[in-house]
């Protein structure tokens, strides 16, 4: 089964997709969606949530997971944000599929076993988790980090067997 | 020329479309799209792009217009209607249209003379302005107020003629 993980951005929206089997977790594509400079919002919703159709279209994963946002942000950030975010989901379940949320200490716990850790230990930790030769930039590795978080919160079952 | 008024809200987004000619403006439509309590948030995203994305395709509206969101509401709130809007925006500039932004400020000042006026005025101003045998309800009446705005800042002009 395909996750598709979603860092959601106005100005960056990272994605990341993994796939789960019995063999374990294996790196299927990671990337950014950079809406240009000069678009005004809605032109930037626009090509997120065309970048995200895309990305479904081309790796069919078969669930979405996003973070949750920590709203201490002041409300101006959180409005914008909301706009990405809100695209992003709605990108995910116009493909029919479902849409998980955790929190960004339930992601960096899954990944680097502590809930405060930094940017730069998320990065390494996906990139030995999924056996990558360089760590994915910031964005990409966060959402990746997600994929990987609703994997280990969903372990795969084998036909007729029990979670791994 | 038709203009898509929209009040966004993740449990109760406002639309209202009105047609501007050198007649003046002419009431077209107005509702308000209420996505089913039970569902997540997504699922209301689906819900209220759907809904906009039929608006648009039945009255052709050649260009839409959201209010701009005062952000002196807690970021949870604000997060939560930036979701909403975000969408909205979406369903519009997907289908074509261009989006422009007014402050509620400027919205009441267009129907009502006084930026700091009641729902309660712009609704009854919003059924004076466009002959309407009662007002629309509040949700509604936003939406149509949004888009009487766009048309007093945007008058029309006949073919070979000065704006009136």
């Amino acid at each position: 089964m395909r996750i598709l993980g979603i860092d959601p951005g106005s100005r960056a929206t990272g994605y990341g997709i993994v796939e789960q089997s019995c063999g374990g977790l294996r790196f299927i594509a990671c990337g950014v969606i950079r809406p240009p400079c000069g678009g005004g919002l809605p032109e930037r919703l626009r090509v997120i949530h065309g970048g995200l159709e895309e990305v479904i279209a081309t790796h069919r994963p078969a669930v979405a997971a996003i973070e949750e946002v920590f709203v201490s942000v002041n409300p101006r950030s959180a409005l914008i944000l909301g706009h990405a975010r809100g695209v992003a989901m709605l990108a995910a379940i116009g493909s029919g599929l479902a849409v998980h949320e955790y929190s960004a200490r339930i992601v960096k716990q899954s990944v680097v076993g502590y809930g405060q850790a930094a940017k730069g230990q998320v990065q390494q930790m996906v990139r030995v988790l999924l056996s990558l030769l360089s760590p994915p930039s910031s964005d990409a590795a966060d959402a990746l980090a997600i994929a990987i978080c609703h994997a280990h919160r969903h372990p795969h079952v084998p036909s007729g067997g029990r979670p791994r």
